[in-house]
């Protein structure tokens, strides 16, 4: 490749957290990016939504513009960064970026698994590439491994730690006892987790991401409201304690897989807590860090593992993309683009092959037992390990369930909730990862 | 992308444990595979060295040839998979397929660690694909992510577990206590090892594989020679529970590293046995299984896991640098090549920072911590911590060292094994991966 080609003209949409840290390193390691590329990389405007913010940054003020709309408007912008965020303006702003010529990498999961499609087709349409490594587990490369590396094999599930906050969260109140409230708020101090945590422990960023890793696996498009989302805010301490005693650890999983069905094959994805074996590579994600496990039928077991989210972390994914965008632009080819040729069917939650682990408190009298493992019998769920605890009214049964449909296992556990043995069943939680 | 285009010629060299499941898929699977790439792939060719070996495959028979040489040279090639193995003919049968315009897909990473600078330019100068992802740790998606989605970083050293019989051999000696010889005896019955260990065991096979990840990583070229290489046969029982008391493990690792000297970068790449503390993500790569651990300046700390070997793994990589180079060629481009602007010298492993742990046998009177102590002083090599053990003719001194230059260690040690009061330095090993 030729360092002495036409320079590449970069547009930076936003610059916050991420933003600046792209700005920062394609400023300073503009020399290494020429050569990696073949050609010089320019940063040609930055918009951001208040100019007055003062910003960390040795590049010249005259870049800075509030102007987003006319700026992907240019016409001569070869790549345009989004990191803005949002659904809209970030939206538009990608699609006028594509019809005025520009790739476009973005790290916005939210807008992906919102109007993934349509973004797609407008970049397939203007043969231009859309790249969102960052949108995914940070730094973590796993677009290009599930597109490109496992373009000739068949993945059957991929299991992910794709939220940091809530992979911390749950780490604190695993390996320090806390309640969920406590280690939240220790994860706010510390900046793990938002003054608004919401998208993050109700799963929804978890499901955003579920939704995309979905679509790359199985060559087909899922949104947000294609995922079942479970967060983490009612998983207890009791929950967490229990997963220990039976060697596991509780995760909040992004699961998708494809299941082969009588009418052809389904993709299910799903966000919720489940109790993980320690055995597991995913369970020794430890703090805000991310994996994805994917069981593939050739590769077999994989795993990607490293920062899921921060300012550099996910500027280095960014880069990335810059780098491949900008090296397809400069011959003016363009990548592998989203595929979604497959014609499968979504996998309702409750079709899923699920364990549940479930603590039922009981009344502590004889027959209390052949009366619940009857309502199991009835909706052909079968107990894989049952453990009695506690005396009077402190008795409850501690049942681990084979594999079963899931909304067999809810009907099952609906049920027990109505038994005049059962006071409670204090809690329920999907065990995952096992053999 | 249009699944009518012209069928895309596919030849392979070599029908053995890769070769056959290549070729299994490329059939099975070839709706799907077409629809990847836009375009169906056709198997026009398999080159064997005996033509009466029965082969477990359903392909023509007439698509076998044992005239590879004849093979790629047909000049209507779109891609040769080189699974033969081994120095040549390999060499020349890619070199000939990229003269007569063929993209390259290969699985050899003996060749590309004696040839690769050459083949490179072949390629480069052919304007084709020469691909490797199954050269490196096996089904493990790692040429693309160093490559690609880390191209707008800086990495800063690699660590890997990139060879399985080793690994499943000291993971034997770990966790049932089996000396080296039992365990490769075990390996070999289950097939992990072959009949010559030799390429395995005394590390030129990972060491082939460390020359490639340097040269992705640091963006330069090194050959097996450029590798210091130790094996493992010399690692004792008396070691790994030596690492098992300090919270470590033996692993045989991979390490390719930059550092910053005075006279500008430097690469390193050495492959020995080290021990690595229990909470380092490689320590928990267990059996046969392959690990890369990246350490990049903006994405921190990023792990790739997965099988490292196997026909239907090695073909899972296989089969994505065939869709890669497909897609590539059906459109006429060639991907990102081999990169070698970086102009960085070999950093020797005398220069290398290491830490050692030393078992050194003393003899057990006054004054001998004083005069060892004085020794590690004189060499500048400071003493992170050290356990004094048995009595009498059983006593000895655990030494872990702070990080030093590798040859004062090794001079260090030298002089020790020359003191009167040391009756043997019993055992000698590196630690990496502690903070
Ligand atoms: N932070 C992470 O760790 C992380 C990780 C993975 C992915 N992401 C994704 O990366 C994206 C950016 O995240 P972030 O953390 O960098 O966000 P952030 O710190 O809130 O920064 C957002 C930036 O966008 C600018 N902006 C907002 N509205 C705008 C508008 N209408 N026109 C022009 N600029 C506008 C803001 O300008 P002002 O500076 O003037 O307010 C700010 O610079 C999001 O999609 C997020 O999901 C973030
Ligand atoms: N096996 C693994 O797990 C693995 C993993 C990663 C990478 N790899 C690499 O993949 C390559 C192939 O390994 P493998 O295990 O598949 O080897 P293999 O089982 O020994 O197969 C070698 C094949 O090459 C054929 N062959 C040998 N010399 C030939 C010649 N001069 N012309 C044409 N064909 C010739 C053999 O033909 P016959 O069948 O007629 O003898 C055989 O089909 C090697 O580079 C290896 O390092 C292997």
């Amino acid at each position: 490749m030729n360092a002495h080609d036409r320079p590449l003209r970069v547009a930076l949409l936003g610059c916050g957290v991420v933003g600046t840290e792209v700005a920062r390193r394609l400023t300073r390691d503009a020399d290494e990016l020429a050569q990696r590329v073949g050609a010089p990389l320019e940063l040609v405007g930055i918009a951001v939504r208040n100019l007055d913010t003062p910003r960390d940054l040795d590049v010249p003020a005259e870049l800075f513009t509030d102007d987003a709309a006319a700026l992907v408007r240019r016409g001569d912008l070869d790549i345009v960064v989004e990191v803005v965020g949002g659904i809209e303006p970030a939206g538009d702003l990608i699609r006028a970026a594509l019809e005025h010529g520009a790739s476009v990498v973005t790290a916005n999961k939210a807008l992906l698994a919102d109007q993934g499609a349509d973004l797609f087709e407008a970049a397939d349409k203007a043969q231009r590439d859309l790249s969102f490594e960052a949108a995914i587990a940070g730094a973590i490369p796993i677009v290009r491994p599930l597109r490109e590396s496992l373009a000739g094999d068949r993945i059957r599930r991929v299991l992910g730690i794709v939220n940091g906050t809530t992979n911390y969260i749950l780490d604190q109140m695993t390996t320090l006892g806390q309640t969920f409230d406590e280690a939240l708020a220790e994860a706010q101090r510390l900046g793990y987790a938002e003054a608004d945590p919401t998208a993050d422990v109700e799963g929804h960023d978890a499901a955003a991401k579920a939704a995309l890793l979905a679509g790359l696996a199985f060559h087909t498009h899922l949104t947000l409201d294609d995922v079942h989302c479970e967060g983490i805010t009612s998983v207890t301490a009791d929950a967490v304690q229990s997963a220990a005693e039976m060697g596991s650890v509780v995760k909040l999983l992004a699961i998708c897989e494809q299941i082969d069905t009588p009418d052809g094959p389904a993709v299910g994805a799903r966000v919720h807590p489940a109790m993980v074996p320690l055995s597991h590579p995913l369970a020794s994600v430890r703090g805000a860090y991310n994996a994805v496990f994917v069981e593939s039928e050739a590769a077999g077991e994989l795993m990607f593992y490293g920062p899921g989210a921060g300012g550099a972390p996910t500027a280095s994914a960014v880069l990335g993309d810059i780098v491949s965008a900008a090296r397809n632009r400069a011959s003016d080819v363009f990548g592998p683009g989203e595929t979604s040729h497959a014609d499968v069917r979504l996998l309702p939650i409750g079709s899923a092959h699920t364990q549940y682990h479930l603590v039922i408190e009981v009344d502590d009298r004889a027959g209390v037992l052949a009366i619940i493992a009857q309502e199991f019998a009835r909706f052909g769920v079968s107990i894989k390990t049952l453990r009695q605890e506690g005396l009077g009214s402190d008795a409850r049964l501690i049942i681990v369930t084979h594999e079963a449909e899931d909304a067999s296992l809810a009907a099952t556990v609906e049920i027990l909730r109505g038994l005049e043995v059962v006071r409670d069943v204090s809690s329920v939680m999907r065990v995952e990862g096992g053999s």
